[in-house]
């Protein structure tokens, strides 16, 4: 009855099926020559190339989604594994890979995709993205604590022995206020895209290939970036209405990529080298509250300008916070309790994080404020010396004023295996 | 000590503060030429200008954001009404309506907006759309029946005689489950954008601006469009992986536009004539029982093709329904409780909506489950003729078997004014 279900060939493009088979080989042919995103601007005769149209690619030594230019939106769930078989788990990682492969791409999942394949079978992809392009879709999955051991710390998946020594839970930072429901999870998926849509598929798709062996622990749509993980990106602005990220670490400095980000061979485990630790907290904004702070106000709180983002101290956005200059009647430009100076190398033993958060809104709390803020998403090479460093100094209302402004309500830790090649799958050598 | 609160002129341009001064200038020209769409392909010699540069025209003798091409995505928020008196719902219109001027325009609320005026003052715009484009920002306000009488029918705000009669409570439908908290309200504001933080800002600023006299009672964040409303725009699709709204009315269909979507003299009352009637439905989809439908399944439920969006009774996706072709064995090709016969103008008087609704996602539901669906919005003329109409057709699970896939969880009816002019305000009519 169906008109496009003939048996098309594997590796089935959403586009290509739908006729628009030119951008695909264009698409195809760019990326093949790692010009991935500096297509898009095109000059004045060749063709205007939408950057959405060029597919991230999937293999690598580190996964994608992690230096990769922030794109402009996420998905992101947290899963509990419902089986405790080890070869199931190894099944579903190599099917994980293999669809994350196909969606990146902009293909449908499986071999017969959204529309084709038995009309008596349900579709192998559930078709919410077919025509749209990758949108620069990138996949990226992490391990948490509890797919080694449980609670107990008794093993599982045979696993004890491979955790990381530094795949510990996070403290419990002074002012959180942690619901267990959405916080940490065996298994993590960030997704991001420049289109919600197929960030949403992709996550869909994973969760629906894992039924039976792992379900969904809670899941945070973000719809803005409040990082540049690019130093060709504009900084975006959190919901503070400030510019965020400003500082973070880029992926053109290779040197911090290297130092802050992957984890190296003498850090162990092996199956990690070339991986990263992903630190996920949701951070409810009493949006509120803040608006009604003076202009004056926040930007002391921040220790930046609201406009160009530059530092109290003077100049513009991108330079260097001086820490000594004197502002009106002798006190330091940049308050002894801003955000800046806290969160700051100088002042954290020189620990450094690759940020890439988004803003999130998930509607009104009943109370006729807004339910929002920040999904903040950090990776780093050694959680205890970066992120927990610098938490610990933001942390406890005395030590920095935005607090009274914010609430960390979700918390999650997870391990990133590295990348994969023509073959692999994502943590193959937990089981090497 | 900020470097940037300098007093700039009113109408202070987002971009222009920013320094995008020359984008605004051309932005401004090709609007004023009706040219906002267009002109975003470019020619070879042309500049490409971004569509997202270009302001949505915001005064007419409709309200933008109805007929305007659907923009990517939506923050839709309703209102509660804290105060009685009638003074400050008038001066509560005025402000919104100055600040829904400036911000469809690019530009900050009030004279100073977010970065300008007395830093010993709460800035009086929240910031984080600085450096943004227009985006396609769309503010559409409606007035829901709990605006004229409280629930016993008491007057509010003396407007009990401009209650139109086309304004009731929609009925309870087979199959409801809606919640009161996120049902009906006061005031409506469907705030569409192509960039979800444009959005966003816009309904904070007039949430902001409403405090002590309003609050929000529910906000719902839509991240993909559902519906085309312009012929030169492809058909998105929902979460069940179908193209949705091929048949919807499209703003090139004047007469549709004219004969289904605008309130007229003789509909009255006066103050209405040139506005619409908004229904809002949160339609929560059960995602993974649908997935698991055969293809075959889901094509006859819907009674299109999964892939092309062609009717059943064979063709592409803009071929006519053929209600009376046969498949095989002799039942006809589109089922006989299939979705698009139950909705078509055929089986319902010729009855036409014209929607423009979005995908949601809201996390997770703790059973693994998505939150997900689709927030259905549609205009109309008369609601009882129309939506009342058809959703009788489609309600009740002997008609229609997409009811065993979604549910409709919250309802909203809201009589939307006509536009306004360079001095009008929303609503004015009402108080004239």
């Amino acid at each position: 009855m169906s008109a496009d279900t003939t048996r098309p060939e594997s590796g089935l493009s959403r586009r290509k099926l739908l006729g628009a088979a030119g951008l695909g080989a264009i698409a195809a042919g760019a990326a093949g020559a790692g010009a991935g995103y500096a297509a898009a601007g095109g000059s004045d005769s060749a063709p205007v190339i939408d950057k959405d149209e060029l597919p991230t690619p999937f293999e690598g030594a580190h996964q994608a989604g992690i230096v990769t230019p922030a794109q402009d939106r996420l998905y992101f769930a947290a899963l509990d594994l419902t089986t405790e078989s080890r070869e199931e788990l190894v099944a579903l990682l190599q099917e994980w890979t293999a669809a994350a492969r196909q969606m990146t791409q902009g293909n449908d999942v499986g071999e017969f995709g959204a529309v084709a394949g038995s009309p008596f079978a349900p579709p192998e992809d559930t078709g919410e993205a077919l025509g749209l392009p990758p949108s620069g879709l990138t996949i990226t999955v992490g391990f948490g604590r509890s797919m080694f051991v449980d609670a107990k710390g008794k093993a599982r998946f045979g696993l004890d022995g491979q955790l990381p020594d530094r795949l510990k839970d996070l403290p419990l930072f002074i002012g959180d206020r942690l619901d267990p429901a959405v916080s940490n999870g065996d298994l993590a998926i960030q997704a991001c895209a420049n289109d919600p849509q197929v960030a949403v598929h992709a996550v869909r798709n994973l969760v629906r290939i894992a039924f039976g062996r792992a379900s969904v622990r809670y899941s945070q749509m973000g719809f803005g970036r409040t990082s540049s993980t690019s130093t060709a990106q504009a900084t975006p602005r959190n919901l503070f209405g400030f510019k965020d990220g400003t500082a973070n670490i880029k992926v053109e400095e290779r040197m911090d990529v290297e130092k802050f980000v992957w984890v190296h061979d003498d850090d162990g485990p092996e199956w990690l080298v070339g991986g990263s630790y992903l630190v996920t907290r949701k951070i409810d904004m009493r949006i509120e509250i803040w608006d009604r702070e003076p202009l004056e106000g926040q930007e002391a709180i921040i220790g930046r300008t609201k406009g160009s983002g530059g530092p109290l101290s003077g100049g513009d956005e991108f330079d260097e916070l001086d820490f000594k200059a004197e502002g009106d009647g002798g006190d330091p430009a940049i308050g002894e309790v801003a955000h800046v100076r806290l969160a700051h190398p100088d002042f954290n033993k020189g620990a450094k994080l690759l940020r890439r958060g988004y803003n999130f809104v998930d509607g009104s709390n009943g109370l006729g404020q807004l339910s929002a803020g920040l999904f903040f998403i950090a990776y780093q090479r050694d959680p205890e010396s970066q992120f927990v460093r610098i938490q610990k100094s933001l942390a406890g209302s005395k030590n920095d004023v935005l607090n009274e402004y914010i609430v960390h309500v979700s918390s999650g830790l997870f391990a990133c295996p590295p990348g994969v090649g023509a073959k692999g799958y994502w943590g193959e050598g937990l089981f090497a």
